[in-house]
């Protein structure tokens, strides 16, 4: 489970409105809610939406402990209220996109029914989960892009993530497309490869970098990366590291790679790769790290930089440039009444109404667009740009899928929770989907999202009441 | 305690790096690390220091599970260092500037002495719990001091936290000065105020505003905050609101405040003001919050927006534009012999040996400048730039503070651990005593830091031998 205490795990707002609920009686009333983004983090194309199997495995488990009623009391919570808390159990819908699915801005990846009172307390713990999981797994399928087919990319972030948030970060990570994690930690218990060899402080501690690399490679023969930046990259470190490679193979042994953390990677790099490869040690790898990102790899790749494992830490666990993704938590509709929020910024308008997406493919496969309309729509002719109503587009003749499934019914899970292994497949699988355009990290595509022209004309009324 | 399994929340390589050493017979040497980081956040003048009583707390709880012992088995650790680990415990020393102080770069804040191995194995726990909690806490100051004294401000990040970071994030935000929280975990897990009221969903759950408005108002008379930019601020929120307050005095209650969320605050603020006032509900505060921070607030404030709370959310709990503080832990000595990392990039060479740091004052109590210098040494006369040696200052008559004191003692904690609230006030007390130019959000000063003669001489001197 994602926290052991679920239930306080959230703004202080979800319990007062939910007491308030309760004593106006009001609580019973059925609600819808939406989550869904309003901005692509990076100036990206796409989000890569993670963090579904906690969220419904917590929520299959939320309940108060005596302890957190006992503070609530202390609150100043009435005691009827803090009765029904008590038992209190989540026994509403939840229909999801797949985890690992790729979303976009306004689209309701996640859908809750249930009464107003259980839909309203779930908010925050389930915008915490969702909206760090995502932003990381999109951070972390951009560096992996930006790395290409060839290269390895690892997670190195776990001492510099915001606390705690390390844990889902790897997580996050591997569902992006990470190879592996320094993380030990995530590595047991979302079950991915971890690995690591030595830092600066395991060369200091020996009276010479060749006696340092020596120790370690007579323990870890199958498994040596060498670290060569202590002293002098080229002057000592890589000529050490040749040394030991070249006793390593005296000894049946194949030296794994050798590590560059400082100094301008692509220099250091392409000078290693030439001493190694006039060593005759070809097959020996060179990873880096510091301060990595898409950009600064991408720059590398564009430089020829001969690298072959990229360890990336900060700016992935973080989100560099964007640390969080701006996902909220809407009300459509009490009682099977759609409702609307209007709000002084106009891009903080709602979308009414229990709804659903469809996504409209090419010939080939790849994705076309997707639509955003009413539940109850079985099929539509046409969608429109949320806010430019002219612009539309045809969609008869294409191929759909509907992309909300059930995960709870009445509390319960209903759909398979997936491995992080499966999840991050099923991510790269969607990915190779999606259009390159759509992928660049500069000035990416718009993908299109319409809205149906019952689901405009429905929002369009309720505008014009407030107005009137 | 900061996380339940502590030992695997590391580094893979803090693990192949302690096998090696305890294979070697080299794990009993031993060691000196320093925990330092090298780049102030947020172009800011100075960091506050926090998440010590957690770090301490965890170390000194440090050993590993059966489940630990069985994963690292499965991956080929070798059963001597694995019966090793089983009885594993701390048994160093730390010594540590206090929770709440101001710090400053390439200070060794805090310091860790021990054997090789387990100096070596508390790395990443160390700097994940510092380097989050001092960040936030940090950030926090800075909000805090823009807003000025007369206005509280509240952490509402929990949604947007990075993961679980959300409960620390809560916690450093509390010592850096802030009032209170919404995060309903934190403030029980910590002691601090948690508070909050209502969100859009209320409010649209209502067939009027007014009819949302008089329901919460009913229930808590005592403490309404009413959101009026669901609809409209001006043309409905803050007249609906006005309708409230009085009703409430009628039946002998003040209303609280109302909450803007979006548009333009320094307008809304103002035309808010001017209605309530109008109204005679000068006492009704105002609340905004929406993509709050230090400089916006600062700009609010230049405005004179008359707003008495700010709610802080995405990018307090974030560290929004430098999400993480850059703090290292480096070898400083083995076996009494002091150690060095030149590095390829001259800003990550590390001071040697075992250090503390004296910071001098000025006759009025203020902060004059800190001295890094060696562990043994009783008194310094002048300090030197760490990079432009010409630049010195004499420190001979200056009343000093020794700043580091031992917090651990053979793996027993023998200081005491203050409460949240302890901490913040020691923080505000420290930050009274730094000078303004330091604390201007904009070029602020730099303070001075130096190194003493006999540290200088030192390293020199290790450098020119690698040199040679």
């Amino acid at each position: 489970m994602y926290i052991n205490n679920p239930a306080s795990y959230t703004d202080y707002y979800e319990l007062t409105m939910a007491q308030g609920y309760f004593l106006s009686g009001k609580h019973q009333k059925s609600a819808g809610f939406d989550y869904f983004f309003r901005k692509i983090p990076f100036k990206g194309g796409y989000v890569i939406f993670a963090g579904l199997n906690e969220l419904i495995e917590t929520i299959q488990n939320f309940s108060f402990s005596e302890e957190e009623i006992e503070y609530l009391r202390k609150e100043n919570f009435k005691k009827e209220f803090l009765d029904y808390l008590q038992d209190f159990q989540f026994k509403g819908n939840i229909y999801s996109v797949k985890e690992g699915e790729i979303v976009f801005p306004t689209e309701p990846i996640l859908r809750v029914e249930g009464n107003l009172l259980e839909t309203q307390l779930i908010e925050t713990l389930l915008l915490n989960i969702l909206n760090f999981q995502s932003l990381i797994a999109t951070k972390a399928a951009r560096i992996k892009l930006a790395a290409g087919e060839g290269p390895i990319v690892l997670d190195f972030g776990l001492r510099r993530s915001q606390g705690l948030g390390g844990i889902h970060a790897t997580r996050a990570a591997m569902i992006g497309g990470f190879d592996g994690t320094s993380n030990v930690y995530s590595a047991q218990r979302f079950d991915v490869p971890a690995g690591g060899t030595m830092a600066h402080s395991w060369i200091q501690s020996y009276d010479s970098e060749l006696d340092a690399f020596q120790t370690y490679a007579k323990y870890y023969p199958d498994d040596t990366t060498l670290l060569v930046d202590t002293y002098d990259t080229l002057g000592c470190g890589v000529p050490n590291a040749i040394k030991v490679a070249k006793e390593l193979e005296e000894n049946g042994h194949k030296m794994k790679a050798i590590r560059l953390d400082s100094g301008d990677l692509a220099y250091f790099s392409k000078q290693s790769r030439k001493q190694l490869d006039d060593a005759g040690l070809g097959y020996v790898k060179i990873a880096a790290s510091n301060q990595l990102d898409e950009r600064v790899i991408h720059s590398l790749r564009t430089q020829n930089a001969p690298i072959d494992i990229f360890g990336v830490g900060t700016r992935l666990v973080t989100g560099h440039t964007t640390p969080a993704l701006d996902g909220v938590y809407k009300l459509n509709s009490v009682d099977g009444t759609p409702k609307l929020k209007i709000s002084e910024n106009i891009e903080k308008i709602t979308l009414p109404g229990n709804k659903k997406i469809f996504r409209y493919c090419n010939d080939d496969g790849t994705f076309y667009g997707d639509a955003i309309l009413f539940d109850q729509e079985k099929t539509i002719e046409r969608m429109h740009h949320p806010t430019f109503p002219a612009k539309k587009s045809d969609v008869t003749s294409r191929e759909f899928e509907d992309l909300l499934q059930p995960v709870i019914k009445n509390g319960r899970i209903v759909s398979n929770l997936p491995e992080v292994k499966e999840i991050a497949k099923y991510a790269k699988q969607r990915l190779n989907l999606l259009q390159p355009e759509y992928k660049r990290l500069e000035n990416p595509h718009i993908y299109k999202v319409g809205i149906s022209t019952n689901l405009m004309e429905k929002r369009d009324a309720l505008l014009k009441l407030f107005k009137s």
